[in-house]
């Protein structure tokens, strides 16, 4: 972002005003100028240039939001008025011949405000809706009214590939849990929507070819066709690409349970009900499979218009090839060494049935081969060397290794993965990185809690996609990301109330706010750890804490920020420490812990979690002693630091599958404390 | 209800159980048993006799609130289990015939919880409706699992007539907002919808006949006729009637502005844009009046099959009646002696027309005449007096006075209206009160904050038309309505979220927690206030703190109670008067006042509330200080008692259109202490 050599010109005033704005993603070049255009019930828009009935559409939205935003009615009719009048937004598009989601849509804007108005111009339609998200998050209050900063924006994005990937196969997500993710995923300007519709546990569209699919293979949750194609509209309409994914030949047991007959193994076959890498795969020696194939991509093909088709091709294990005699002769027949000549095999012979049905191929990196064509695709999901390797290969390819929103890892962790930060390539090789995809896999979630396992952690992985490279400070990314959380929610997103839903249920629909405030101090652990916990099913509740908490405690997180700062200063008797120590006694202190614990005695759902209760309080405790030793300077006893230590340790094993997140500042003071100097 | 004689034969531990259930309204016999019924994964159902489709769907829709109140998830599908196998819950209906929403419908149900199983059984499937929501709302948690308390119920209402009305034409009110209503209503036994579908603001229905009513009197905001079908029928599953209301001969500006010929005096008209009685109305001396309405009646009642019609007749200013030469002679001919002969001539009219087409019709109390045909039914809305006169006069008559949710009283005022508590009257006569109806009239309500404005204070209402006279516990009312009231939101209703909604949009979409808890000491003021304080129109923004805020002061509420058992007990320095200083020390300390300082300084919209904050502080502290002569047993000085007169007096204007209501308290505190006797 060029702001950062714009604002040494600045006024100190408009610096100010920039740490103001809430931008999210942050764009490419930001000018401020003086002055503030004013929003109120004369807000009126005009329309230039293409009007592409999506630009309409969008237009609609975004009064409906400046209403919301500003509590101020006005009705779409009478804001939007035929230009060349005068309207308080101008929208000029260009008439730049583009399918508006096309990978390779010109989603480049330019914003100009003024005191008298604003000019949002774009050379396609893309870019409007782009530079209308960015025009709703101007939208601030001061002690006249509500108003948009002047400023001069030239924006577009670094990637062109910033998708959101939803397994809706583990754990099905009904219509409306989709929808609202678009509404999250447009308002931080991603684009493409990859959509795991098929799985073990479950296969979840309609086909009219294949019915059996659906009604064998779904237990009745599947999205019928009209619902996909709703669903395909809603997205494209806010410049979404939808990548259907139809995992194969592994991970296919919900399809293979409708069609055994297309495996190498007979069978009988049932829908996985557990988590983990299975054995049913398709059997890529039966030329029924190709016909098979033919005919189903066929029918998805004309569902999902978008050029690009994932066909998966993760995890193999091989199990069934290597069990049948029909597939080992036939690999000795073909020459193939291995099974990963095999799954060569039968990805070049899908690749040749997508393309007949004017779809390209994209696969998670299992697929590379030097066999493989190069048009196809690469995911690459286990680490940086598929991206490399695909990349001098000769594939586009995207990452999302590091991406996984399933490892409960902070936003700040996915905030610093870089795709164009891959040492040892040509540019030409670089330029085949063209972007990356947070991947929601769903064995820990469902309808409940999905929203808040994507966001909004989700908007830092969309920055770092779109905006410049050198935009990465963290604590400026967290300081917008709160607001974004917040603006989020009154889109209508469901991570803030399904959240407090979830821990109103666990307390038996009880107050929660000192249960709430506790909650906010955990994390939940990974998809390894809780898989390594106990053995879940895809019918075992999920509606524990664990499965309520955020996947990242913004308490711990401010907390760490003072210590740190404590720390750099070596101040401990400053204000931040005052707050540190206000935040540690309000868990040592018995008397305000008493609606937790009383809460804890009535339900079965917070049994286990006494022993967090305990740990938290422990862990404040030996913070707040830490925090005098080192007022003090005095170096503590010997005792103490192998107490603490112990506590540390301690604080690092999962209990109720969680860890209390203040353990990681906390262990900053108690590891400052030893290591003052004797005196 | 009969628990309290019962309770006197409980085991203490029984008696304990019983005032953890939540049940609102509360059932007209309860019987505590020894035993929980468990509810886990074996969750299943059966139902025996009566297969009503609306049975099957309101089991579909129980099981899912079973799986969304536990996180326990289960397909319909596999929870009933065909009779006679055993289930969890087992449902007989028993085949009395009857319409299930028809006026008379037979509501009762037994409900019997042992610790092996449930048996909700009724005679009709309306008591089925009935049943479940209170076997949903029995469910809790323990140490153990999700349960049911093993229970004896006999459950029916007391009132026949337990409506809600919701007035759509003064602010136009989406669909969605009017289905979270119905689910509402459903959730507390409620069942007429009185839909207020036009007034001078608007005309709300599409009309295929006269379609110039929507197209010239709505603004673009109706529903179509397939929106009041699909509304009609979701009401009618859950077991609410829908009455429509066409406001007639006044309010009905928005109809005339279509068709001006209807009126007595020629226009033209347009929409009106402010709150109040105004001039036009239609002619009842114009023979085409009564062709126009018996064609839109024809085709009104088709789209509304229930069998009443409310046709207003509410607050005729008889101005144009006055003034038209044609009105006057006709009056004369007809040898009418004012104006309200004129209207009876005309609702005798209209009551035939109804009837031509199968509906019996409804009014405001102010068609009452002589001449009314005994079988309209009347809405008393001004008074007891209109209660008595009807039941006098032979009509059946439902109670709205004391119900009105637009005056911004507290749960408790409503609570203690009640429509069966009328001297005076033969036992005949009092028969004829069949229950009474919460009105929401739309001044100041909009979709953001009309939930907050009708729940959870409704549930109240509910209650006292369903149950027993005696109940009647205040205390015991607000345990139950907080716990329904979080019941709510979680079954999707919105008056928590957008409250939080509109404060944070107040706060230019900061962080609220402060702001939040003030808001919470503040209540807004009711509508004639507020007319008074300002010129309103419909265009106005509700975007301010007086419309965000709770109608009632939970906050407040909890202070007077433990001001009420401190003065009881004269024990100042008790838990509770701890508890009582620490919630004013609170708004006292500067330190924790500066978020929402910083707060108002940033936002025009919190500009207003700067008075309020200070009186808040000062309210307080005198608070504070009354404690402590009451604690000291010494009468405060003169200056002081002076003093607190005068901060009395001012904390009773509003301020920003609100009020402290911690004032109410604080004053009790006050006079207690001014009362001490001089030492």
């Amino acid at each position: 972002m060029i702001i950062t050599a714009f604002l040494a010109l600045c006024t100190p005033s408009l610096a100010a005003e920039q740490s103001n704005l809430h931008l999210m993603p942050a764009p490419e070049q930001l000018e401020l100028r003086q002055g503030k255009l004013r929003i109120n019930g004369n807000f009126s828009v005009t329309i230039a240039g293409n009007h592409d009935p999506r630009i309409i559409s969008a237009i609609s939205r975004m009064i409906q939001r400046v209403q919301q935003k500003t509590g101020i009615p006005f009705a779409p009719s009478t804001v939007i008025v035929p230009a060349p009048q005068e309207a308080v937004l101008q929208i000029h598009c260009g008439d730049k011949k583009e399918t508006i989601n096309h990978p390779t849509a010109d989603e480049s804007y330019q914003l100009e405000v003024t005191e008298r108005g604003a000019r949002l111009s774009t050379a396609s339609p893309t870019g409007i809706l782009r530079g209308l998200e960015t025009f709703l998050q101007l939208i601030d209050l001061d002690k006249e009214s509500f108003f948009i900063q002047a400023v001069k924006i030239e924006d577009r994005p670094r990637f062109r590939w910033r998708g959101l990937h939803i397994d809706v196969s583990r754990h099905w997500q009904p219509v409306d849990v989709i929808l609202r993710n678009l509404d999250g995923m447009a308002a931080v300007k991603m684009n493409v929507f990859h959509w795991h519709l098929s799985d073990d546990q479950g296969f979840r569209v309609e086909s009219r070819k294949f019915p059996k699919l659906q009604l064998k293979g779904s237990d009745g949750n599947f999205y019928t066709q009209a619902e996909v194609k709703m669903i395909v509209s809603y997205a494209y309409d806010r410049g979404i690409r939808v990548i259907p994914e139809f995992d194969m030949p592994g991970h296919t047991t919900a399809l293979i349970v409708a069609y055994p007959e297309l495996a190498g193994v007979p069978g009988p076959y049932q829908i996985e009900r557990s988590w983990g890498v299975f054995d049913p795969c398709m059997d890529p020696s039966k030329e029924s499979l190709y016909v098979f194939l033919n005919t189903f991509i066929g029918e998805m093909a004309a569902l999902f218009p978008d050029p690009y088709f994932h066909t998966g091709g993760d995890e193999v294990n091989g199990k069934q090839w290597d069990a049948s005699a029909r597939i080992k002769a036939f690999k000795s027949r073909k020459k193939f060494k291995n099974n990963s000549d095999l799954q060569a095999y039968f990805n070049q012979r899908l690749q040749k049935i997508l393309a007949a049905h004017g779809k390209k191929m994209i696969g998670w990196n299992e697929i590379l081969h030097p066999a493989l064509p190069k048009s196809v695709m690469v995911q690459s999901w286990q680490g940086q060397n598929s991206l490399i390797e695909s990349a001098r290969m000769g594939h586009d390819v995207i990452l999302s290794r590091g991406y996984y929103l399933d490892h409960m890892r902070p936003a700040s962790f996915h905030y610093g993965i870089d795709p164009g930060d891959i040492a040892g390539l040509t540019n030409e090789e670089s330029a085949r990185i063209i972007g990356g995809e947070a991947c929601m896999w769903a064995e820990f979630v469902n309808p409940d809690n999905i929203e808040s396992r994507i966001w909004p952690r989700t908007a830092a992985i969309a920055e770092r996609l779109w905006s410049p490279q050198d935009v990465k400070d963290v604590r400026d990314m967290y300081r917008r990301l709160e607001y974004v959380s917040r603006e989020l929610d009154a889109l209508g997103l469901k991570h803030q109330d399904n959240h407090l839903a979830m821990i109103r249920r666990i307390a038996g629909n009880q107050s929660i706010i000192r249960l709430k405030q506790f909650a906010d101090l955990l994390v939940p652990t990974g998809l390894g750890p809780r898989q390594r916990s106990r053995k879940y099913y895809s019918y075992t509740p999920l509606n524990r804490l664990v499965d309520a908490v955020f996947p990242e405690s913004d308490t711990s997180r401010h907390l760490n920020d003072l210590v740190d700062d404590a720390l750099i200063k070596k101040s401990y008797s400053s204000e931040s420490s005052l707050l540190i120590r206000e935040m540690l006694t309000g868990w040592i202190d018995h008397e305000s812990l008493i609606e937790i614990k009383m809460l804890i005695e009535e339900s079965f759902l917070l049994e286990e979690i006494k022993p967090l209760l305990e740990m938290v309080t422990e862990l404040s405790q030996k913070g707040f002693e830490a925090l005098r030793y080192l007022e003090s300077q005095e170096k503590p006893p010997e005792a103490w630091q192998i107490e603490s230590a112990d506590l540390l340790t301690r604080s690092e094993k999962p209990i109720a599958e969680m860890l209390p997140a203040i353990a990681i500042p906390i262990k900053k003071l108690i590891e400052a404390a030893n290591a003052l100097p004797e005196r």
